[in-house]
């Protein structure tokens, strides 16, 4: 079995090494730039480490995981057009160092490459269906994301499903394509699926709390961001839901961080939010115990690391 | 064997009838719209054309001719962005009736529903390469036209290479996906991808031609859009290498249709033009014509009315 860090080691270097063509410079530098300062490669490394759970040779998951991983920084690039974000792990985001044409061409540019690196070494019918599949429902999920930015209330239902589109599906097809690629049987593709939907969840719900009650240092993205931008987040949601009519009004007009925690503070929708996580959490880990093996056990802690990111 | 217009009308009915789920409605309904008022089904004809010469039974093709189709109208929602185009067939384009926004994910979701539409009846391996490789060739085809939008002088050879990129490598790739999806011979396939080539080559300059010299009714664009653009164009480029001084300082500078036009008429350009037309479009008869059989017939035909377009 591979460590957590070697398999970061092949991934970083899968990502510094990606088969792209040089001409036209214009077309490529933007995609070498997003690919180069990488973040977590949170995806690719889900991809393996399911992998591995199965097969001490991991090589059929590697285009797989980093396929993902290209997609992953695909959306990024179009959603901080959409955004008009201006950094991105503290750089300039492609459309600000370039321009916004650049940056909508190298994006269509690397979901062509993500699907060219997936089809790299065989075609697998399978992987390709999931892949398809999961693409366009995290189309779908920024679409919801979007348009519920224009809404005044959204319903927790439905924000759970905007998540699950946006950010949850593709770390549970991550895992599964990871399975899939060393031929796991179908059932144990499926529990890592609902492992990763609901890892996936309680991750992105976790981000809407740090973006509010965590710290700088640690989040690495300014707090109160979400509050600043006005958006729907699983706090200003659950505070929707229990707010008096002159709550209301402040939660949905004011856009200043310490008014607005206030009205959360006096909710308790940390707390809620809180519960929450630790409930898909459990879900998570329901779904991976179903795999019998001591094999589960790097994943495991990879999960309860990406969870106890500290405030 | 069918005719032109049998297979016309199998394609209009797949076009009308995407497999696209209804929900959110706003990434859906700019694809429907673009997708709806279809223009030629130029490329998705070439596919059934093609694979009509080598079987009856066309079936296995039908899915790479869509896909082409649906990944040529996700290339003119972006490109029509980038080039901030109000119009598309005389409608509206999808950003000024939706929005830029909309515009980019709508386009990101034609993209991916290209791919699932050719993963629909299975994984051809040989197809599905042959479309990763053609969809990154346009995408650099369209980074060379804007990056030769900023240059002052551009080289015939770099012009009619970003033509290949742009336009006649979909061409091709149609009609050879055409030949894979029913099993064609490699060598039959490769022919009719270099007749697809030469075939686009001619199409476009035909196009640049008639965008100066043609007229309206038949045209179909506004004449002079590329002179009041100033785009580089066969006809420029053709001008700038026999223009003196003066006359290259109002090539470069005048977006007056009647100034440059008369300019082109004096270098002849025109003539110059039409004779690399013609000279094209031999090269791709004769690659055509290494097929021996009369079922070429319906193609050549097809290949004659676009060229035949009128002034």
């Amino acid at each position: 079995m591979y460590s957590t860090e070697q398999l970061s080691q092949i991934i970083e270097q899968e990502c510094q090494n990606l088969p792209l063509e040089n001409q036209p410079q214009g077309l490529f530098a933007p995609i070498k730039y997003i690919m180069e300062d990488g973040g977590k490669r949170m995806r690719p490394l889900l991809t393996l480490l399911a992998a591995n759970i199965f097969s001490d040779n991991i090589n059929a998951a590697l285009s797989p995981a980093i396929s993902v991983e290209v997609f992953h920084n695909f959306t990024l690039l179009h959603d901080d057009i959409m955004d008009k974000a201006p950094l991105r792990r503290g750089r300039e985001t492609v459309h600000v160092r370039w321009n916004e044409n650049a940056a909508i061409l190298s994006g269509d540019a690397m979901l062509i490459l993500a699907y060219q690196i997936l089809c790299r070494d065989s075609t697998n019918k399978e992987l390709l269906i999931e892949f398809n599949k999961v693409s366009m429902e995290v189309c779908q999920g920024q679409q919801w994301d979007m348009e519920f930015e224009r809404r005044e209330q959204v319903a927790v239902e439905e924000y759970l499903n905007m998540i699950r589109l946006k950010t949850a599906v593709l770390m549970a097809s991550a895992l599964k394509m990871g399975a899939l690629a060393v031929a796991a049987a179908p059932e144990e593709c499926e529990e890592l699926y609902e492992f990763g939907i609901n890892l996936g969840l309680a991750f992105q719900i976790q981000d809407d709390l740090l973006d509010t009650y965590g710290n700088y240092e640690t989040f690495g993205k300014t707090i109160g961001g979400d509050i600043a931008a006005g958006k729907q987040t699983f706090l200003k949601i659950s505070a929707l839901q229990r707010a008096d009519q002159g709550q209301k009004r402040i939660l949905q007009t004011n856009r200043d961080h310490a008014t607005v925690r206030t009205i959360y503070d006096r909710l308790e929708v940390e707390q809620t939010a809180q519960a929450a996580v630790e409930k898909y959490f459990a879900r998570a880990m329901t779904h991976l115990n179903t795999i019998e093996s001591e094999r589960i056990n790097p994943l495991r802690s990879y999960a309860l690391q990406l969870l106890r990111r500290e405030k």
